[in-house]
């Protein structure tokens, strides 16, 4: 199956927002096996779209179109399509009881060309909104399927994959419902885990496996076809404990979870507080930790050490560790650590150290960093890295790493609990 | 003069990448008045980019594509240019001398397949890459002028601007050359901006003005078509003054810094040292005025004091301060700045308190936000915000506001020296 994507949208053409949805669907269509082969992108115009719609129509058998379904007079992607099928417009009552509980709930009142959301192409299959008021559509005309999805990303998202993905199994002729499952990696690169996998990856058709390698992390997705959900999940633990066997040990989550969100949850879960040290990585590990709501029952506090003197004065670093291994070292990122836990009062914490460059610093490297733990094991724990990549990469990988190496510490501490 | 974008990488359609080049180009384009109405993307595919770039070339005046002239197997669009336009591909000396350079440079030997990015399409006006390895080029096809730029945004941005946009003008039939300048604001909403400018910007053709919101902050672009340089000068000179009369108390630098980082620019000007303590912006601000190489210089340390016993342990605020006022308070605020001043031995120290939300805090609404300065002034200084929206919102904004403040304040301080 072949398919397309018409963007619509004058914003587009402006370049005020960046196409994110064209992004959004390839990838999504390519995972189920749909190639697409252009992408185009027109204006709030009739006559435009439809010539591109007229082009698509004649060399695809999909056609995706997004946006230009809302209530202003600029929107005419229904209006276009409609007339380019030959069809009219009708009332869609469920859309409409959609529409006017939305302005219900929200205790404001529904002006009159909201009502205009609620129309359809006649004998269309209708793709209900359950994140915003326009209803998308499918419209067939002659061998072509046409489809029409809301321009809003938090609209479309789901649409297509809730609405649209179980018809489009149906159009590929299969009686069957597509399910994936994401699973999450890190500390292991995309080309290595593809090795590892390999004889998987080729050999397994249901469900497929997809490797996407994306900021230092790599996820795998399985995507199962089969009509029975209990048999769907038997077969992605299947996959899953095959992989996992292999490579489970840079397994760290699922789904659209980030290192950082799991360690929230994780320390959450386990009642565990932490505090923090942070040189080289100036207060954006806490940054991050904190951005969760409902951060300040698991984080306690932190230093920003920066220079060295505040390592010793205000932390508590001793001058001795200091002078005898200099700041660069995993004596000083343990001796972080510990006065973080102890001058912070929780449970452990998580010290870093290093060279986010360019320069280098105690005649280190830059992307030599040192990451010290105090309080999951008895004796504090200290992790060495050498990361290449400017002072923006360098900085963030380490604090992936260590969020992994916490998750890591704790899964240990977990099974001898 | 009407345009379309082709953008050519099967990365592009199988979702991998984003298309930022479409939006950069086309917001580029309708800042130079130049309308796009279309943008298409195609694969590293012979057959399908000549259809495009048929079509294209049947209605348009400029085609600008991007991507496909590195030096690997995929990529062609050169060769299917220089096909389309019937046209043999030479060696363009002073681009292969670019290219040998940048191995040189590197310190890495040149494999024979670079050689092929010398090559450029006969009698093309060559775009020199200073960025990177592969040359632009113009080729002009009856009517149409059909731009090849490289893919990577990182060569294509610098290119388009600096070799593109002067022979944009010629094409144009100006005898002029374009350049714009772009103000800074802050603390204003983009309406208010409008509304406080809307007869200059009406009234104004060279330089036009044309103001973008984004994140919280406006920018407007002055662009001026003129052949002197030095004439050029005076008219965004002119033109600047007439904006800064009336709105000049938002201005807080031009061109592509952030607020961050002419903060950051202004210290190291000042060689003013800073500490920080930071509640809910947990460690944000600190690690983002730590990503700017040479922020040691700068930056002394601080403390993300998060849980209100570390206000008071760690940081030393007076339990007496605590108790009389809370810790979301001025009192609070000032107290965090002065200890943070005190504690890192630094010229001056900003401290944040308040509540990111979604919950209440000492029956405060999210959004209240206080700001402590410490040592830019006689007696530290506070300031009160009410921000609207989520937690990552009210957040990223008191940042800004807090650099803003700084900036502000430094500014006063300059007048006096």
């Amino acid at each position: 199956m072949n398919a397309e994507l018409i963007s619509v949208g004058s914003e587009l053409l402006l370049g005020q927002i960046v196409n994110t949805n064209a992004a959004f669907l390839s990838q999504e269509l390519a995972l189920l096996g749909v190639n697409v082969f252009y992408q185009t992108t027109v204006g709030d115009n009739g006559k435009r779209l439809t010539a591109a719609l007229e082009l698509a129509n004649s060399r695809s058998d999909l056609v995706i179109i997004t946006g230009g379904l809302g209530p202003t007079k600029d929107d005419l992607t229904k209006e276009t399509v409609a007339s380019f099928v030959s069809r009219k417009l009708v009332h869609h009552e469920e859309s409409l009881h959609n529409i006017e509980s939305y302005f219900l709930k929200r205790n404001r009142p529904m002006s009159e060309n909201n009502r205009k959301q609620a129309l359809v192409i006649e004998g269309s299959h209708v793709l209900l909104n359950y994140h915003g008021m326009a209803p998308g559509m499918i419209v067939t005309n002659n061998d072509t399927k046409i489809v029409m999805l809301p321009g809003p990303p938090q609209e479309m998202k789901p649409m297509f994959t809730n609405e649209f993905v179980p018809q489009l199994a149906k159009m590929m002729g299969e009686q069957t419902s597509i399910t994936s499952r994401v699973l999450r990696f890190f500390g292991i690169g995309e080309s290595q885990l593809e090795t590892d996998l390999l004889d998987l990856i080729e050999a397994q058709t249901n469900p497929t496996i997809a490797p996407l390698a994306n900021e230092g992390e790599v996820t795998l997705r399985l995507t199962v076809k089969h009509a029975d959900p209990t048999e769907q999940k038997r077969l992605l633990d299947e996959t899953e404990d095959q992989v996992t066997k292999r490579v489970g040990q840079y397994l760290y989550g699922y789904g659209d979870t980030s290192l950082m969100e799991q360690l929230f949850l994780q320390l959450r879960e386990k009642h565990c507080t932490i505090a923090t040290a942070e040189s080289f990585t100036g207060g954006k590990f806490s940054g991050m930790l904190t951005s969760f709501s409902g951060s300040s029952a698991i984080y306690r506090g932190g230093f920003v050490s920066y220079a060295t003197d505040v390592k010793e004065k205000v932390l508590g670093v001793s001058n001795e560790v200091i002078r005898k291994y200099g700041v660069i070292s995993p004596q000083c990122a343990i001796e972080m650590a510990k006065r973080a836990k102890e001058q912070c009062v929780s449970d452990i914490a998580i010290s870093f150290t290093g060279v986010a460059g360019p320069s280098k610093q105690e005649g280190k490297e830059p992307g030599t960093i040192f990451i010290g733990v105090a309080g999951l094991t008895p004796e504090p724990l200290y992790y060495e890295l050498n990361l290449a990549g400017n002072r923006k990469a360098v900085t963030d990988r380490a604090i992936k790493y260590g969020c992994f190496y916490l998750l890591k510490e704790m899964k240990r501490w977990n099974m001898k609990e």
